[in-house]
């Protein structure tokens, strides 16, 4: 039995990551359960799964946990404090973290502190602190394991491989709602347009940072960290079906690439159960039907946030932290109808030039730089 | 240094495999070369790559090998005795066979007895003999690493797997020259017109399997032996642009592809250099300059040959190879224009129905049913 905490268990990754545990209910052990405040769902899935802890955020929400758990055994965890005890239980065997946003990145150095594997949904932990987390994995045998699609196939292309023979990763991205339309109309774009995306059904974050491709942008940092190559061997190449969900290409032109219908799944099951591809009874692919898959060049002009993401990865330190703190604080301005579309990547880029880096940080000093970034942009006014 | 055979050195596989080892002339050793009759371009080879021994299967032109190579120290081995005594030499670590045609069974039949590793190009061995030379490499320890740039894709993609988790492998085609030509006008078609091929540069036995799509009929069947798959497992995909050289499906459904120009040198490299991916300085790969894959299912009325595949190995024991040979002569036929092009799939047909099936056949029963099954075509008078 492989005993598993899911952090974010409410959320889509968690919700499917329950669902593929439920075909294999002789090979895994809910261990611990965790939301941020959708506690009607967290109490359902406690008595489902019948975790030993379930972990509660907010505090208004925590009342109505205990209330409906009173009968069960079951350790109630409150507050952020309580996430962090959690992720810091060391009797499992794998701590799937589908946090949403940089309140994940802490979690994920507990459990690698603890000695648990992670299996990574919350890329903003390595977009955060990649140095610090590949340093703390390393001294403590732990494994991280890439959730994300693009991740996912990346790690499935390797699987044998020697990473030195890598010549390049080429990520893809469906290149989200506005690929065709003309840069001359973003000023207009609402977020009622930007959370409607072609291929994946996701959160209203990751929906956003798909619309101004920061995603991909986030996606080639965690590539970055996760298999340890330098930004020339990353790659972005727009495929607007979402079926090829990455490739690597090796030193002798020989391109592997992993596909599969957009179900977030395959690559959550994978992570659960790898090395092994287990039975799976949901619809295959049939490139027939699909009959045409097509690829263009990423346009970093219509997309600034793709070219920020480079520039961090160049600069180092602190600022992949600084990106990700403001285009989070970002995005919910721009949900909140506060700025426009194209001021996203502006304030992002504002934030990035103004901060102070600072080159090996510390865990502390990434969060008081996510203190600084995110006060940089709730201070910001709309030109517009 | 890895010590290295060459049968067929003077075809196109032959010559590609030289210049693969140009790159590399201080990790191989070229130890034997052989020709069918390209006596001259033989002895350039010779000349360059001073190998011990040099295989002349022409009787016409081993005089001109033996004057030309007088005052080389190298062996010459002389008609199809020579070849295979060329192919039972004990001290190599590879022996890569790139001979066409039923001719090259026994020539592997008789490295694997040697106990050397087989890089097969020739995929009538396995049609012709898979479940001896299966038998035969278990027992002798050796290891068959396919060439086809299909089985080599499927190979690629099976590393570090489990073969027990594949679901299926998809054999990619271009669906050669006359895919897109009504059935109506198959009749018409001239051996120039089918030797006309749109992806990849190859002899003229395998352009016109190509046209008859004969070719990924014969596939199925080296992959059904290389993998050991049943035929439910095998499936066909049309693609007409020869980059997705082939992929496996894994039981969660997620799909592995190697991808790469339509390069003969990849898998060649490849099969040299297994289980590394060594540098190489041809064109890479671009997806956004090809812009579209496209993919469309097998039209296995209009291509019989295909159907036919799947029928002998259903069939077993000697059916396999009665197809093999009798395509191989009904393509002679066709090319020496006897026959139609709408011909082939029948003879070959009748000669399946017309033989006595041997269900556990011996090499050499194997050999007689070559015998009979060249007579049968060559008996055969065109009805049109």
């Amino acid at each position: 039995m492989k005993k598993v905490t899911i952090l974010g268990s409410t959320g889509s990754i968690g919700q499917n990551a329950l669902s593929v545990i439920d075909n294999f209910n002789d090979q895994f052990r809910v261990v611990g359960l965790s939301a941020n405040k959708n506690s009607k769902l967290l109490v359902e899935q406690v008595k489902k799964y019948q975790p030993k802890f379930v972990s509660i955020v907010d505090r208004n929400s925590a009342d109505f946990v205990e209330e409906k758990l009173s009968s069960f055994d079951v350790k109630i965890l409150k507050g952020r404090k309580g996430l962090l005890e959690l992720a810091s239980y060391e009797n499992i065997d794998l701590l799937l973290n589908a946090l949403v946003g940089s309140a994940g990145m802490e979690p994920t150095i507990s459990a690698i502190r603890s000695k648990v594997d992670v299996a990574l949904s919350n890329k903003e932990s390595l977009v955060m602190a990649g140095s610090i987390i590949n340093d703390l994995a390393i001294r403590n045998g732990v494994k991280i394991f890439p959730v994300d699609s693009e991740h996912s196939a990346i790690w499935q292309c390797l699987t044998g491989e020697d990473n030195n023979e890598i010549n390049k990763i080429i990520l893809t991205g469906s290149g989200g709602p506005f690929r065709t339309i003309s840069i001359k109309e973003f000023n207009t774009i609402t977020p009622e347009q930007a959370l409607k995306h072609p291929n994946w059904d996701m959160g209203n974050k990751i929906t956003i940072d798909s619309a101004t491709m920061m995603n991909k942008g986030l996606e080639v940092i965690e590539a970055y960290w996760l298999f340890n190559l330098p930004t020339e061997k990353i790659e972005i190449v727009i495929h607007p079906q979402s079926i090829i969900h990455s490739m690597v290409e090796f030193k002798d032109k020989s391109i592997k690439a992993q596909l599969g219908l957009p179900d977030m799944k395959i690559p959550i099951q994978y992570a659960l159960t790898y090395p092994s591809h287990h039975e799976a009874n949901w619809k295959e692919l049939d490139l027939t039907e699909i009959h045409s898959l097509t690829f263009e060049k990423p346009d970093f002009k219509k997309f600034p946030c793709m070219r920020l993401a480079f520039d961090v990865l160049d600069a180092g330190g602190t600022a992949p932290a600084v990106l990700n703190v403001a285009n989070e604080q970002a995005v919910y301005k721009f949900l909140n109808k506060e700025i426009s579309f194209n001021e996203i990547p502006k304030i992002i880029e504002m934030a990035c030039e103004k901060h102070e880096l600072v080159s090996a940080p510390s865990i502390d000093e990434i969060l008081n730089i996510e203190i600084w970034a995110t006060n940089f942009v709730k201070s910001y006014h709309s030109k517009n």
